[in-house]
């Protein structure tokens, strides 16, 4: 069983920017659409635990829905999904760890945590088990923060680095127990 | 003419921890004291600028100045340093602009600066043009922060990354123009 993360950020741990906007994702050129491991990542990912926000953002693109593992959407108000999407999304509500104890109970163990604040929230829990930081050449100065407050410190263990591009610098880390 | 950062920090960016303290940079075996390259950085620095808390850490500890090149430090309190160290100190207060002036009209032009306050002044000025960045693999969840807010995003360049004591990850970045 294994909670995972994996997201881009600017050097000073943005993961939008003030205007919301993730074009500067795209500021190195791509030309060989290199994913940086993205799919390699999600061959082992049984489900997707999503924060509203990252679901509304994703929902608002003109693109097909990129998944194809279920998707749990975390959130107090959405009462429902875009309904071509009904029988691959569930809404849910509570604590992580109750969320973390339906999700397993139906039998999905590695799974793929989304989202600046729910990141936030399952870290303040000590629920991550996997960090892949995919850090961009740029310093944005403001916007959503990837990481939040901690009651305690979290040591983790670096189990790779790489360069992707020649520019950016993905490094995976797993929790240090 | 080069005003370059060389600073260690948490995954998300706290350069020291809600306690102030600086333990945890230490909490990476260093059997054989690698330096991580701080001795070659310090071979091209002919001045260094640091803010007062920085000077006050260092102050502090019971060690012997630990810098060859003349150090000027920002303050707007301060009115005398260390008497055994006035020959190497100087204080200065005003603006970023004002400062780099009068310090390259002394002659220096490698300057390292140092502290998170300054940093983020600098930055905030465009003023930076190397960032090496050393990356422990932690999660502080709080303490000082090395970046601050921007009026604008700063585009930078990787230079080269490394990976030190098989755990700590070193980006250097050069500010795309």
């Amino acid at each position: 069983m294994k909670n995972k993360v994996f997201i881009a950020c600017s050097i000073d741990g943005y993961i939008s920017d003030v205007k919301n906007s993730l074009e500067w994702l795209n500021s190195i050129p791509n030309p060989e659409q290199n994913d940086m491991g993205y799919a390699s990542f999600m061959t082992n990912v049984d489900a997707i635990i999503m924060g509203r926000k990252t679901y509304e953002t994703i929902a608002k693109m003109d693109i097909e829905w990129p998944y194809a593992v279920p998707v749990f959407i975390l959130s107090r108000r959405l009462t429902s999904v875009l309904p071509n999407l009904n029988a691959q999304i569930e809404l849910m509500k509570g604590s992580p760890n109750n969320i973390l104890q339906t999700i397993r109970s139906k039998g999905y163990n590695q799974l793929y945590i989304d989202g600046g604040n729910t990141i936030q929230q399952f870290l303040s829990y000590d629920l991550i088990d996997e960090l892949t930081i995919t850090t961009m050449p740029l310093l944005l100065g403001g916007g959503s923060p990837l990481f939040g407050p901690l009651i305690n410190p979290l040591h983790f263990e670096l189990v790779k680095s790489e360069v992707f591009l020649s520019q950016i610098v993905q490094s995976t880390y797993t929790r240090k127990r």
